[in-house]
């Protein structure tokens, strides 16, 4: 009955000698403790250890600092509270089960330890230049650690360096052989993210997801150090987006008038990104994918001919209106977004509607067209202008650029399907700079624990020079929600998502990837994240 | 980006026209109101209606009564209760939404309304025998429901049959349309199982699953009418039952000491399960499967030899000790679950360690044996004359089967994989009860709702005259946790099991089956249970 147990356990034990699956269940990967995901481009751990008592511990910012940075050395103390105070609480609840007393912890004991250096009280902050604003693209996040002798200094010259080595700070803590203190051992980390652009998509108009759970999502994303969060706002089948110009956009296009997001929600959704250093990158897809805008606005839409004559098709390209209203909406939506960026879409535009459309087809017997390729380049040509006007960057899925829209210099292509090599090769020979998530959509599921594929793919495995390579900024990892709702969401990004994270961090990995993997979804769990189970059989405690 | 959609929508609108597809991006599927899941054998729902006010409504059991009786009544009257209240939570939500008051429920305002029948204030409960005790394979679970004129009467020979009409009579009530009331149609229901024997495997071997959580999944097959909770406790990856006789299996063997489930977390899920009307069918298996009882009870494993010297194999079937051992021990679980059955694996037993040691060998020449399976056979006749003689009845996995041991008439055959049509027809011309399993595997995931391929398997499609159609006893969904714990088994179970469960109830299913699944997913939602989307994009409010 347990067939796929095979799969499950040659996978898991896939650097075992075979024979011992043969007669052998497959061993329960055992955790590694205190190794950082995503590994960091240096690091080097000694065997020498510092003791933390977290009532006598404090980050000590030396140089500039900002509300990013106070508000980040407030979350990661409560991290190290936190784990301090869960090992008590197991202490208490273990010695009640075995009757026995509860002694007071003897921070004596240590110095009978060659390895132990010493109590860890300060870690030292270093942000040697002036905190900026908000995240973007190309954004420095390097930072050094180092640990020696019990003294610690994080070090940068970006608050995105710094906040990415307090991360690695905290994952280097762990439980003490005593079950009941923390320890880290002394460490020495140079780090800095192979890509900038390391995202997660999420869409959140197949299935409303709440604020709360974006939050969440968030959290996870740091934790792995994500940095944008790439919000696919609306699509055919809902518009949770609440406009201040068009509320009636959502009043009658969201799922239930209560199941949308204010300007409020949308504004906290960025603060609580960008004290953790991730993007808010905004996506409105057009012409395809907007049956939603069509409740209140089924003037945007092309009313389509026989055979389908009472349906709505893409946005009608022919109507100036449509045009008019878009720079109205994006106008509002790139001043509530402080990302440079704003991803247009541009997918799957099906042309049987166009077709049936008479007045369409004059329209384009009056342009000289002969392809309905055309009539969507003239459209997406005319919002990119807008996107342009508005100070904004577009970014656009493939389809865009295989259907030959002139793209001005630094549109991004995103790429979601096909043979990827190929068209990741023939982008950037085109000069034009690409972002890749054919590999990591994780709506697409397989049985068992899935994440080797999504970190088996590589944004750089295609054939080009290192010009084409240079032009690579990253990727994503995508949530399509057609499936997933609050109640599974955040179970299936994580740490499905963090395969993808290391992946587009780390130059060097492939180190205890499963052992680490496991290590990382324990803490994430520990840390309020319902990550699923990512190697068989096993526990956390 | 989105390639999978088409995959979903292709599925959610299988029963539309084509073409509607094509420019369309499939409707979100509206879930009916009031409908039962799974289909009665006969139901009849007219457009009277009545409505029901909490606060002046009860079941009244005018016959036979028991605890199980008195407790069913208590929980569905709060369903009632939580239903309504969380109606008038929304109508003040809505209310400080949109600024306005709420007045008071005005119940005069339905008898405007020719289609009102009056208020329903009591259920009369007819139980024409005295209670059975416990849940059993072959229990009468048919009830007949009426409700006419505000006069409704359940009514059944058993309290199996009470219980079921309970749910189907909760499920009939919605809220009305002033969504401030609770509203049940006359209706008229006449219900019995198709099958006996409806299923939910849990492993809790391979991930730990909380008693909390075990009685959540056994709320929900009470919800879907399911009556088995077949408990795979124990596997090779860990040994969380804790055994009174030999308590060290689980000390040593469970993934953590506090991982367990105590004889008393037992009984407590044997009796939530009984008032229920859910059977408790316990599974220990062997000979394979067993590497955590080898922690502490090495002496009970074959001691591999030359290439897998110091593993452990199966079970050694040469030694006299193991099978002193196992009766101890089953002893102790046939005292401990009332269920009359017990099932003991058997499945996918290796034979590579038993080749590799020499004392094997020998014993078999002695034997005269000439096959491993001989030896296999050996083993399981003797676990199986053990159940016998504990007045147990004994399920096997199908390899026992298909081994050629001799089983006593009776036993059943459990079957879940290869050509299942095939083998189903054989084991019933052998005569033996059978239950299936083969396509009910939760743990096999397909991108998107996958519950139809669930919903299409039927256990009596295999060729077979009717006296072999008769030894179908039923069949079980299985939910293997090679990568499932608590953070996404709910989810996963439900409402996926939900499809086999109607399939396992319902002579004549197939009606508005998606719709009918979207609702019972939102109303599980409410009761609780984290029940995952079905069918692709939409909302549960």
């Amino acid at each position: 009955m347990r067939l796929h147990a095979v799969f499950v356990f040659l996978f898991a034990i896939i650097s075992c000698e075979c024979w011992a699956y043969i007669v052998d269940p497959g061993p329960t990967v055992i955790a590694t403790k205190g190794a950082v995901w995503p590994q960091p481009k240096k690091i080097t751990i000694e065997n020498t250890f510092s003791i933390i008592r977290p009532q006598r511990f404090e980050f000590s910012a030396k140089r500039n600092t900002c509300d990013i940075l106070n508000e980040g050395l407030i979350r990661y103390k409560e991290l190290l509270v936190t784990e301090w105070q869960r090992l008590r609480k197991n202490e208490i609840k273990n010695a009640r089960r075995s009757r026995e007393r509860v002694n007071r912890i003897n921070y004596n004991q240590w110095n009978d330890d060659d390895k132990f250096t010493g109590f860890l009280e300060v870690v030292t902050v270093n942000l040697n230049k002036p905190c900026e604003d908000s995240p973007y693209l190309g954004m420095d996040e390097s930072y050094k650690f180092s640990l020696n002798n019990s003294e610690a200094i994080l070090e940068s010259d970006s608050i995105w360096g710094i906040l990415r080595g307090l991360e690695s700070f905290s994952q280097l803590v762990t439980s003490a052989p005593d079950s009941r203190s923390l320890q880290i051992n002394s460490s020495y980390i140079e780090d800095e993210p192979r890509f900038s652009h390391r995202g997660l998509l999420l869409d959140t108009s197949r299935h409303f997801i709440p604020l709360a759970t974006i939050k969440t999502i968030l959290n996870g994303m740091a934790y792995s150090k994500l940095n944008v969060f790439h919000w696919h706002i609306v699509d055919d089948h809902s518009f949770p987006y609440e406009s201040i110009k068009f509320p009636e956009l959502s009043a009658q296009g969201a799922f239930h008038p209560t199941l949308v997001y204010t300007q409020n929600d949308v504004s906290a959704v960025i603060e609580y990104a960008r004290m953790r250093g991730i993007r808010v990158l905004p996506e409105f897809d057009t012409p395809g994918h907007t049956r939603s805008w069509g409740v209140s606005h089924p003037e945007l839409l092309t009313k389509c001919g026989a055979p389908y004559a009472g349906l709505l098709g893409p946005m009608d390209p022919t109507n100036e209106n449509v045009y008019k209203f878009l720079k109205d909406l994006f106008g509002e939506v790139t001043d509530l977004f402080p990302e440079q960026f704003f991803h247009l879409g541009g997918d799957e535009v099906g042309f049987e509607c166009w077709k049936s459309n008479q007045q369409i087809n004059d329209y384009m017997k009056v342009k000289n067209y002969t392809k309905y390729e055309q009539l969507e380049e003239e459209f997406i040509q005319k919002v990119v202008d807008i996107i342009d006007e508005l100070k904004s960057k577009s970014i656009v899925w493939q389809e865009v650029y295989q259907n030959q829209v002139h793209l001005p210099q630094g549109t991004v292509v995103h790429v979601w399907t096909g043979d990827t090599k190929r068209l990741m090769a023939q982008i950037t020979r085109d000069g034009l700079p690409v972002l890749l998530s054919a590999c990591w959509y994780l709506d697409h599921l397989s049985t068992g624990g899935d994440w080797k594929k999504f970190y088996d793919c590589d944004p750089l495995d295609f054939p080009g020079n290192a010009e084409q390579k240079a032009l690579v900024m990253g990727g994503e990892a995508c949530m399509w929600a057609e499936v997933v709702d609050d109640t599974n969401v955040v179970q299936r990004i994580f740490p499905r998502a963090s395969a993808a994270a290391e992946r587009l961090w780390s130059q060097d990995a492939n180190q205890q990837v499963k052992e680490r993997l496991e290590e990382h979804t324990c803490r994430m769990r520990k840390r309020g994240i319902s990550a699923q189970p990512p190697n068989g059989p096993g526990y956390c405690i």
